[in-house]
């Protein structure tokens, strides 16, 4: 049974490994995967993200645990969430909004139940002392309506979808990758090659192709991105640098002129 | 069985993934963690708070890598130590000093029996040619009397304990971590809260809480850390940086004046 | 069976752990290893020379992913090698010029069969899509005769052998390590300690040396690397800082003056 880690914890510190410990002596038999332990301190909504652009990759049964947690240690619930033959375990910050987005029904517990997790519990590191046992519970087999009551409400980050303007569309940038790649709301639509062109930061992207190698080295371009959404990349550059964006900044999709 | 890995290594080599193919060739089914391997070149000190910080977290059996190791190829002994149903491999250079303090028996032996070890071998990369193999023999099952002669002493790094003073207590700052909270050497002491105050670097701390979010984000406050350790953190912020602080900085805990 | 990751997707993106996802949900047994993702984005001479040091310490049947492809969705083809019982998914842009340096023989399939592709394919995360899947099939028993028709060349990157020179040999710096220390392309001549000194960047190298901590900390030194290669060193420093060295500077092996 897979166990994914999703925290911003950073990998100079013993706390990944700890939480795999945590797990460990009480499934030794999990599978364990690291997400990604590189979001910026306390940065939910990048958290949220990479989530949401991740676990459809993942096996049934699958449970994803993230812990990107200013709140550790105040009221906040902890949420076990059951999403398409998944399960979650978060803070209820927004976290899982990008996984839940368009979802109709909310299969949610509050994570209360004290017998599963570490004594004694520590108020700064739940991550070790109540995520982790917990995952490896539900990992063993442990049904979710043991870990505490049902919730009808959790926080959710605002959506992020794409205005429609008059002849095109008015969307933002949500996030860059390692290579600068500028990732936006702008969900691909077939049929805009060739016909549309991008306008961001006040420059024009010539053209939207398949991929980055289809233009020159050092080109700006638009391309559909591996999470179905419109990239504005450089061609073995960096958009983000190369071309100054900022999360949140602006990206129009505009019909071209006729010749 | 697990195989836990602590290394000075970083992750832009191919070093850390080379040990792991050296354990798995020998014993297939170890379960392998990376406790971390971002310790700065040659820091055991850090290694070793890292790992007596880790070790209870994980499953009995468990063997332990630690390979921060400026004296590799030098007459430096390697050591198997057996400590509370599990075992460290580690040179001789005070790396289990957090691990076996106040450990009154020490279970040691001297790693030399090249019988387990790869050929040829590096004087350059002990962790792949004699760590490895001899964790994943340890995990199969070798009894550590088969890898070399007892060992009576061992060498360890100072031990850190805060001082009694008149009116309270002085320690100092051990290790910062990623959200540059400040580790101190401080034991936490229940019924403290409330009737001490704590300085650092010339700052009053106002309160000892028991979580980060109990104070309004920016603000600086002490807290009872994972490690039962009092800690220097800033809400939202960072104590290293927003403070100041540094490695070794005393931190006082002093008795509040009366009104 | 081992599966071995090495990519220039860092760890700050979901990249990494969608690809274990894409892997586990075919081969759930797979035992995934990261050999390394923080290859500079497109450096495909870096991931050459640390597959070429890296795969010879895994287990037979190892399926080694190399993803370090400037070319996605580009006509370049993806590549499956067979070579000395393990086999090699990888584009064909030289990434397996180190592994295969020295082999007469070349067993290559180009992977074209979509059967075994993910969908929607994506045109610029082939890791998930191609490589992951594909691995996956191969630990599950595929034969690579399946994946699509036999390749007869390959593209591989210009051999990098140290020059006869009258009175030595002249080299080259190859990589850098986390330490600093200088990877050269020369291989280790067992008889030469003693009898030769080295030059590097005007400067001479006192000695070659069996391990670091042989020469007083701060000083250079060149060494036996563990990939069998001569290294130029600093104990307990950097070469590549403390030197100002970089990679392609020559390094020359001279005969020393009788006093």
């Amino acid at each position: 049974m897979v166990v994914t880690l999703l925290t911003d914890f950073g990998l100079q510190d013993e706390y990944v490994g700890v939480m795999k410990g945590a797990i460990l002596s009480i499934q030794p038999s999990a599978v364990i995967v690291d997400l990604c332990h590189q979001i910026p301190p306390g940065d939910v909504e990048r958290a949220a993200w990479l989530l949401g652009w991740s676990w459809r990759y993942f096996p049934p049964d699958t449970v994803h645990v993230a812990v990107v947690d200013p709140g550790v240690g105040s009221d906040r619930k902890i949420l076990c969430v059951s999403h398409r033959k998944q399960l979650f375990l978060a803070p209820d910050n927004g976290l899982l909004s990008r996984v839940l987005a368009g979802s109709r029904r909310l299969h949610a517990v509050w994570v209360k139940n004290p017998r599963f997790f570490l004594k004694p519990l520590s108020q700064t590191f739940h991550g070790r002392d109540i995520f982790a046992p917990v995952a490896a519970r539900l990992c063993a087999g442990l049904d979710t309506s043991e870990l505490g009551p049902r919730v009808r409400m959790i926080r959710l980050l605002p959506a992020s979808r794409p205005d429609r303007r008059k002849g095109g569309y008015l969307g933002q940038i949500l996030q860059f990758d390692r290579f600068g790649n500028a990732v936006t709301n702008l969900p691909w639509v077939a049929n805009v090659q060739g016909r549309w062109g991008i306008q961001v930061g006040g420059r024009r992207i010539a053209e939207i192709r398949s991929s980055y190698s289809a233009v020159p080295e050092g080109t700006p371009l638009a391309v559909v991105g591996s999470r179905g959404l419109l990239e504005i990349a450089v061609n073995c550059g960096s958009a983000e640098k190369d071309l100054g964006l900022k999360i949140g900044d602006r990206v129009e999709v505009v019909q071209r002129r006729a010749a």
